[in-house]
């Protein structure tokens, strides 16, 4: 099997950096104790889980009580979504409103609770891929109680106006929830300025380990919790706390935001490279807005091709890229955020998802740049 | 704060192996890509998993395919009754079966399914602490479609009928599940010998990390998953596989069969004289049946204390026991379990769960014992 040398998936996943690692050893060896003990060994993990839960809390802008650690983006999801389904069904305010490129943790769950009566909007995300706030708007009836609309699109990056968003639903007493799965780590995020009521975030999209996320509930908003079980984190998510990986997602979180205009800086200019030297590329078209995206994001349609083609021949030059979603990947059907952006089948089947961390380096971007041009037959570019 | 030098809750948690952190570092560090993706990097994820999976099914004596990773044993708990619930509503069939001493993991969804309307049946369990199967024959109606006993009661460590409570569902067509999280590491326990189900198990009880647990659904039974999103694991639990939890499960239930019978015979003799020197303090009275519990478990009441101040008066030696499950800490209400095989409220409230793991040696016991007397105002007693 071929080794990758060149890793561009970075909105699949990312690579546990040395200082998470480092945050999360002592939990996995010695300070192994369950934080609902009262003896010592316990107490200790208690304390480093309120010490990871207030890290967490200090770098997203919000308050430790208002976290939840989920296992992940899914269950987070999942979870804002039952629980507004419980509120929603006590209320008779059943309508719901959501993107119609949201992440599957959110379109499923939807999709379950229109066959159960409940109604559900699709917001338009037009060409460019972003939400419009007169969208929604409009999409308001007398019985919408909960709207989800993702902050980054998990495909093409494109950034949507969250606070607008929440703004409006805030006004009119619906609870406003955000897949920030994307979003944290590449852009500036501040939970309380946004004012969101609800948001999930997941631990490996941003250098700590798969199997960790965050839940997070306004102060003031009802919670139903999805599972049921033990008294652990307030009765709001049962089962014993994972403290090592709590503290690595701190760990993550805190480096995250310090190097967050570095690294955005730097993926600036990564991103004006990719984009201008792809799109010299006669089949290349670019997917989703050009400016109001993340930095590290570019998301290409190449007009005759097979994304699977494509990506396993970068894959034998040691090359990491995706198609799309890899949580998708396996389905036949063509990537549903490209069709909800106006792509045709042919585009949607052609397209190449490059994502950047910043562990990536100019070299990076060089290698890829030249295998796909000689992929293409195309020589490459320089400028 | 003082030190745990002598540790005795392994129901509660255990420590992580050297083993265990030597299979999970590679899925850390290096191994980061994910699952579901095409090139090198994911597709070596996904044999990691797949290699996981066929170990853990090859310890516990089932198919790689009836196996799904979760978060842990409250999920896998959840999901088994979810799932089954969802079955009931369409078949009508909405009387369930469990015990009076359940996991809270198991009894909180079984609270929520009366709410709704189901009617739930709990087995009564004595004062030996073990469910006979002739209460189970004779509560079952033509409306049972679920049955749900635990193999071993996480606070007094009885083992239940297992095999017999499944092949008297079998026989009816309901499905039967067990939580077996205190039972797997503990006792031989070969899935397809026992005729199970379903079967929820939690890794950070066997020198596994927290945060990963498996839900065993037998080839052909239905599975509605509890958690919706993407395709991962055939679709039948979403979000992004924990490749480095999973391995490590998988060391931990290789290495824990390997050595069930060394670890068996050691700690069958530290039982034995724990329970006979702690039965000479004339306070003392053992919860649940001397014989049929697991090895690594000890259960006492001692008349007119307090568990509490029994346990931070233990913890100012160094020593950790609980006074019962770490996931019911922190309520004020006397043991259910306690309860449930008769215990008086003073009897449930002054009790000790001494839990041992294959890490424990005869000085952690004998330091214990010469606590707890001099604790308890006991000279230590010396065979």
């Amino acid at each position: 099997m071929s080794e990758t040398k060149i890793y561009l998936d970075n909105a699949a996943t990312t690579k546990i950096t040395d200082n998470v690692i480092e945050a999360m050893l002592p939990w996995l060896k010695e300070g192994y104790g369950n934080a609902s003990s009262l003896y010592s060994l316990g107490r200790k993990s208690a304390i480093a889980l309120n010490k990871a839960r207030a890290q967490c809390a200090e770098a997203l802008g919000c308050d430790s009580r208002e976290i939840i650690f989920t296992s992940g983006g899914t269950e987070s999801d999942n979870t804002a979504i039952l629980s507004a389904a419980h509120s929603a069904r006590e209320s008779g305010k059943r309508h719901f409103i959501t993107s119609a490129f949201e992440h599957h943790a959110i379109l499923r769950p939807m999709e379950r609770l229109e066959k159960e009566g409940f109604t559900v909007t699709y917001l338009p995300v037009y060409e460019n891929g972003i939400v419009r706030p007169a969208d929604l708007e409009a999409a308001i009836t007398p019985d919408t109680s909960f709207v989800s609309v993702m902050a980054v699109n998990n495909e093409i990056g494109t950034i949507q106006p969250i606070k607008e968003l929440a703004a409006i639903c805030r006004e009119r007493g619906i609870i406003f929830h955000t897949d920030a799965v994307q979003a944290i780590g590449n852009i500036p995020f501040n939970i309380h300025e946004q004012g969101v009521d609800m948001l999930s975030l997941s631990g490996h999209k941003l250098h700590a380990p798969k199997g960790i996320g965050i839940l997070y509930v306004r102060d003031g908003v009802p919670l139903a919790p999805a599972l049921l079980g033990g008294a652990q984190q307030g009765g709001r998510r049962p089962g014993t706390e994972n403290i090592a990986a709590a503290a690595a997602l701190a760990e993550a979180l805190r480096a995250s935001e310090a190097g967050l205009s570095e690294k955005t800086a730097k993926l600036l200019a990564f991103r004006g490279r990719l984009i201008n030297e792809i799109s010299r590329i006669p089949s290349a078209k670019l997917n989703g807005d050009p400016i109001s995206r993340i930095p590290s994001n570019v998301n290409f349609s190449f007009a005759g091709q097979e994304s699977e083609t494509l990506i396993l021949k970068l894959d034998l030059r040691g090359i990491a890229v995706s198609g799309g979603s890899a949580c998708a990947s396996g389905s036949l059907d063509p990537s549903h955020v490209l069709k909800a952006i106006g792509c045709t089948p042919t585009e949607a089947k052609g397209s190449l998802r490059i994502t950047m961390s910043d562990l990536t380096s100019g070299s990076d971007i060089s290698g890829f740049l030249e295998a796909l041009g000689s992929i293409l037959g195309q020589a490459p570019i320089r400028d």
